[in-house]
Parts: structure tokens; sequence; C-alpha cells
């Protein structure tokens, strides 16, 4: 270990209680990656497990003071690599601040550290008949700071919104270790740039969020009628869930399943699914007007040649829902696996699909998209042989396709799960030159020194 | 007129239709105000009309060649003073380019460009059953490009949110000529920083907004039905109000007006409002639950010591919604006024109303304050002797203080009206240094010169 790391460390254990630092082998293994099973070269210096806004700033103005690299990190729940921690950095974690610290119904708010999980928030905010929206499939084991930091989607979007809806100010530590408040308690405000948006999603480059003062709405009660629908063809389901749009329809989730998934669950389960048609569309619709637009919905999907089936019987229900929720069990028992993330106008989801086919056929590639079809949100995922943190470069090059595909329909290269090191190479494809320069200027007024992340994000 | 001037104007017309440019006294004399009354020290250079991107893209090269200052400007509706043009000025005007490019009902999105009347632009998307939102008092009268720059709010945002949740992506040219596209196309998108929500609310300090794509809602249809309710102080209804939201309920509008509210109506109008009650509450609902959410609102006013009256019947719903709508003209026949703006977490709006009693009081002014109950935005509209366009400065003493309560209740100094000129020199007391220096290195890496509408938001 370099002499300036014993310093670091040094300084570290002079301002922090003990507990706080962590520097055992498997803590710092086990920091390399992810859940996207990317891998970095080494193990990070050491874990700061913060418990205090005051702890945070005092790493930050450690790490400034001695030039060491941050990467926060929540539960490690990311898919992009973002919170993925190499030989030399320090990482930051926020998952010991996870306090509620108020809960205000008059004023349809909370505020919270960001280590707290969404999901035991979410129970939490139950008890007042408040609900906080960004629904992720992570939400059970992913934080609300790691929610934030990536903007988070989940199913519920398009009638809910993404993450970024639903914040309404954050306390951020600046690499330089000062604090800062950005955005308003209130509903409206408009003082000055709106640098509470400009962090969500910046994946831990731009400075540690601390704190979050989250917009919640009343919790959505009432029975949720469920349609499972069977089609010929991915084209037509594609085609009747853009119908259910186009219709002035609303239903809380829309997923959708390609032939490869039935397939896959077909196999995984011995529930033969496959012979019940190519594709499938799985829908539930909430709130007051529930039954009858679940009603609507029917009539659309019946008229587009789905084989639909509507209940609100709970059994029932879930076996409808079940379908979607063994697709990724299902491909996991196939092999390794890159689960990918791009998203189109829902207009061009038959496209996307043609093009996604294609693009397997080439490469001689397994790839299975589900698909948020609400939002056009797509996530074409590879199974090859191998281990997930060895991504054959073939199947790179295939998804590098699949993103210029998204890109030339309307789309980007990520909807959800965001760039950290798995996309850095395309982002300026996305964002063209004079974006990129923007971006990497902005990063730079926040972090002069470029401690907060590095190599994340942007392309080098 | 110095030579640089000529210079500009030559450059000007080497590049553009002759019809583009306008130096005539009377058009920029109109120039050096906006809706707020403020005036700047004499007119601009002059006004250039542009009607394409490849014409903005022209005016802000030669505007960078020739360092001269470009104020942005939509239809002039503004009432922070943030499209106010001065001597050396040129305006750029985008009000001619006001076509809608596309309308996508299966993306619900649509394409426009900047100098399209919000009012305009909703009466041809209802013919496709769709709306967007924002909604503010200007909407006939302000463009969309406006709304964006302003991050406009308007009576429904509690909810169906601000601007910025209405705007999926911009076109944006930069003082440089450059071109830049923000944003996504898609619900979701999460591929480096957000500069799309960076750009909304900007007013005009980081680019020229030339194109947006918007995110469209179905119409809402069907009866609206119609609250008005009297209490007998000001401190009843607004507790009445967050009695609402802590309910779950969730009406589209709630607007509040205070007893000086009701006297300005009552001698404007002859129609005795003041014997009524000391404070007025409408509340309105729409959406498939709209008719028993107004029961259940009513039933929450009654509890809370309200005098309601509930109607769906449209010419009884337009007389208790004129009393709110009589609102401004009641005080504008009083004489000269300034309309201001901040906003408190609703829970705190009793506290907040009380604290605008203690300040006119101090200061012997007349202030009137209606507010959008349902975000806890107030318009503290002091009346005075003397022009619009030259506040005494005892009023904006009054109105200093008021800000300072609003930040001090957890609120916000501009809840939907912006900085511009009105407001730079309170903005360091909300954002704070750190923030403050962060905001201006920010808009120095968009604008290194400093041409785009200098002076306005950041305080000298």
């Amino acid at each position: 270990m370099p002499a300036n790391h014993d310093d670091v460390l040094r300084r570290l254990r002079a301002e922090l209680p003990d507990d706080r630092i962590r520097t055992d082998a498997a803590t710092l293994e086990a920091l390399r990656t992810d859940r996207s099973g990317v891998r970095t070269p080494g193990p990070p210096l050491a874990l700061v497990e913060a418990t205090t806004i005051a702890e945070v700033r005092a790493v930050c103005r450690i790490a400034t003071a001695t030039r060491t690299p941050i990467v926060t990190r929540g539960a490690g729940s990311g898919l992009a690599g973002a919170a993925a921690a190499g030989p030399g950095e320090l990482v930051l974690s926020t998952e010991r601040m996870a306090r509620i610290v108020e809960v205000s119904p008059e004023n349809q708010y909370c505020v919270v550290e960001p280590g707290i999980l969404n999901g035991d928030l979410n129970r939490a905010l139950a008890e007042h008949g408040l609900w906080w929206p960004p629904d992720p499939a992570s939400k059970d084991f992913s934080t609300v700071g790691g929610n934030i930091a990536m903007n988070a989607g989940g199913l519920l979007c398009a009638k809910y919104g993404v993450t970024r809806e639903a914040v309404l100010a954050l306390k951020v530590v600046l690499a330089s270790g000062e604090l800062i408040e950005v955005g308003h308690r209130t509903v409206k405000g408009v003082t000055g740039y709106d640098l509470c948006a400009l962090m969500i999603g910046s994946e831990g480059t731009l400075g540690v969020i601390v704190e979050a003062t989250l917009k919640l709405r009343p919790a959505v009660t009432g029975p949720v009628p469920t349609i499972g629908a069977y089609f010929d063809s991915i084209a037509d389901a594609a085609t009747a869930s853009a119908a259910i749009t186009a219709a002035g329809l609303q239903p809380a989730i829309q997923e959708l399943l390609d032939t490869n998934m039935l397939l896959a669950v077909t196999e995984h389960t011995g529930v033969d699914l496959a012979s019940a048609g190519a594709a499938y569309l799985l829908v539930q619709t909430d709130g007051p007007d529930a039954a009858d637009e679940a009603e609507r919905i029917l009539a659309v999907l019946e008229r587009a040649g789905g084989r639909a089936t509507l209940t609100t019987d709970p059994d029932a229900a879930a076996s409808l829902v079940d379908v979607r929720r063994q697709g990724f069990p299902a491909l996991e028992a196939r092999g390794a696996f890159l689960v990918e993330d791009c998203a189109v106008p829902r207009s061009r989801l038959v496209e996307m699909y043609a093009r996604i086919d294609e693009v397997a056929a080439r490469h001689d590639v397994f790839i299975a998209t589900p698909c948020h079809a609400g939002d056009g949100n797509l996530h074409p995922t590879f199974v090859f042989e191998g281990t997930t943190d060895a991504v054959p470069e073939h199947v790179w090059q295939a998804a590098g396709e699949i993103f210029t595909a998204a890109l030339e329909l309307g789309g980007t290269l990520s909807g959800e799960h965001g760039i950290g090191l798995l996309k850095r190479r395309w982002l300026g494809d996305e964002l063209g030159d004079a974006q990129l320069e923007l971006q990497r200027r902005i990063k730079d007024v926040f972090d002069p020194l470029g401690l907060l992340n590095p190599g994340k994000v942007f392309p080098d």
C-alpha cells in the first residue's frame, strides 16, 4: 500500500469512530462489483460507513485533502456498475443513514436519509395512507439514495412518473465537504437553476446525497384488475399496447414478454406458455376508475387479436402476474447473462423488436426482451456461456447495435439503469459532442479535482 | 449609436431577411418592460423576429462575434422582468416560431416551436383528446417557450405538476450558435445529466429554446364540481384547505382569497362578498372520481367551519369562480400594484398569512393575498400610489420581509414567477453562498462570454 493510503486511513481513523471504517479483504472484495456483474481490476482502499451528515462531510474533506477518489454506494443493487469501486478508491456507504426524519401528511412529503430501503420506506408511509411512487424491481433491496442517484424507473412510470418527479429537495455534500440544499419543500419553486433535478440521475459524480425530501401521493386503494393476453406475434402485442395509450387509457402497468421470454419461462417452469401464444401482455389498472378502465382495455386488446383474461380474483391475478415474474429467474437458469436497457417512443416498439431479432440473428446470440410497454422501455437480455462478469465481445457488439437502433428510432440508450461503467462508450453517440462537452464541464464545476466516482458515466 | 451597433445591424441584415429586424422607436420602447412593470434604463438596440432555428443560430453567432447581449423574448408576459431589455441589447423574439411540428397520440407527446401560445396549443390538442397541463393564468397570451423558460406554474400544479414535469426534450441554441438536443422523447431516459430540467426555469440565461417535445395527458373529461366556501378567518380557511390534502383528497384547484381580496372585490363589483365571510376558498375536482371527491371535500370544509356551496350547474359554478376571477381586476382598479409570489409548505399557510399581516401593519401598506392553496403558493399583492413601474422603496422593504418570512417557514421566494430583475437581491438568501457560486459557474459553462440575458437572475 503506498504511503498516501496509510495517510488516508490515519486521517479517517482520527476523525471517525472505529466501527465506521472497514478494510477486511472480504468486505473490500465485494465492493468491486454491483448487480451488473462488472468487476473492477481490484478492491478499493477502504469502506467508510457514515452515520451522519457530519461524517460524510469529514470523509469528503479528507478525500479532497488527500486527493482520494470517492465511490458513493447504497445497497450496491445498481445494474450499470456505477457503484463498483477499484484500487485506490474510498467507498462511502450511506446504508447506515436510514432514518425517516419526518412524515408530513399535510404537505404530502417526507424527509429521509439516503440509506433507507425503498420498500421499508413505503411500508412506513402506508401507515399514513401515503406512498412514494418510484417502483424499481429492486425496491426491496435498493436504497432511496440509490434510486435518486440513478433516477430509478420501474413498472409504474408511464402513469406515476420517474424518480425525478418524486423528489422535492436534497441535501448534498460536495467533494469539498461543503453542504448545499437544492430544490424546495414546496410543490412549486423557481429560484435559480434546478440543481435538484441535475443531481437526480448523476450517478454519484456531482455530490453525495445525504438527505432527501420526497414528494408523496395518497396511497392508491381499491381492487387492481389484472389482464393477461396472449398474441400471435410480438408485433401484434406491441401494436395492441400502443393502442391502449392512443385510446387515452392509462394502466398502472403494461408488461410485454416476447417469444424468447415465453420459451424460457416454459422451459424453466414446465408450464407450456409457449403454446398459448408468441407474445404476452400483462396489464393492471388502479385508482377509482380501475374497473371501468380494465373493461375498456380488454376490449382494445381483443380487437387487436389478443386472447385475453380479465380478473379481480387475487389468485387468478397472481398466476397472470407470475408469467412476468418468472422471466428473469428463467433466464438466469439458462446461463450467464447481460440485462440491457434501452427505450423508444411507444409507437416504435414493433420496429425495435424487429431490429433486436436482426441483431440476434446476425450475432447468433440468444436475446429475450421483456418490456415496460407503457413507456417503451425494453430490457434485451443476452444469455451466453461463461460468467456474467465476463461479457464476450460479440455480445457487447450486439448490444451496441441495439443501442444504435434505439437511437435511430428516436429513443435512448438507457431508460432506467444508467450509464455507470457499462455504457460509457456509447454516451457520446446519444448526446453529441457539444452536449457531452457541456456535461463534462458541469462535472468540473461540482468536482474540480475529479474525485467523485471517477471513470463512471463519461467515456475516457 | 456607437460603431459597434452599426456593425451588429449590418451583420444581421446581411444574414437575415429584412422583415426579421425591427429598429423603430415604438417597437424598441415596448421591449423595455414586460408585465412586471419594471422598466430598463432605455430601449434595446434592435428586435430580431426569428422564424427558423437557422435564423436563431445566425443571430447567436453574430451576437457572439460582436459580443452583443441577447434577451430572448416570447410574448413578454413575464412578471419578473426576465424579458425586459435595455441599451445595447438585442431582443431575440421567438414569437413567429409558432408551428406545431407533430402531435403523437400514440406517444402522448407533441413537438412545437417555442412561440406558440399555450392556449392555442391546447385548443389544437383538444381535437386529439390530448392536453398539455401547464396552466398559468397567462395561458391565453403566454408562449410555450416562455412557460418553459420560467417553469410556469398555475392553478393545477398540486394535482398535475409544474411545467418541468410536462417537458420531455428541448432543442436549444447556445450563445455560440451551437444547437444541442437535451432530454428524451421517451418517458424514461437516464443518459448523463438532466440538462433538459436544467434549461427549464433558466430564464433565458443558458440558451435559446427553439423546439420542445411536450409530455401530454389524455384530456380530462366529465363534469367539474365546484365548491365555494366562506370562513370566519383566513386561518380557518387555510386550515380547512390543509385538511383536504391531509385527508388524501386531490382537487384540481384550490384557490384561497383573504379578507383584503374580498374587500377589494366587494368595492369593485358592488356585490357584498365581504359580509359573507373573512376568507373564501374555491375548490374544483375533476376526473372519474370528481363527484365523490367533491362530496368528501364538502364534508371536510363544513367540519372546518366553512359555509360551503357545492354545484355542478355551469352558471352557479361560474359565479363561484367569479369571486376569484374578479380579484386582480379589483386590485388594479385601486391603484398601482406589485404582485408578489412566494410559497410555503401547505401546513405553514396560517403562519404565513399572519406574517403578511404583521408586515402590512409595520409598513402601513395595503396587501391582498390570493393563494394557490393546494401548493402553498401565495401572491401578496401590494397596492400603492404612483405608477406600477416605480415601486416605492417601503413596498420593496415590505416585500423583502415577506420573502424572509417564507424562507423561515421552509418556503421559497418565488413559486412560479421567477427571479428576473425583480428578485435578484434576495436570491442568495435562499440559495446560500456555496450554491449561488455553483449556479454562477454553471451559467459560465453554457455562456462563457455572459451574453445571454445578462443582469438577470443573479445579483450583481
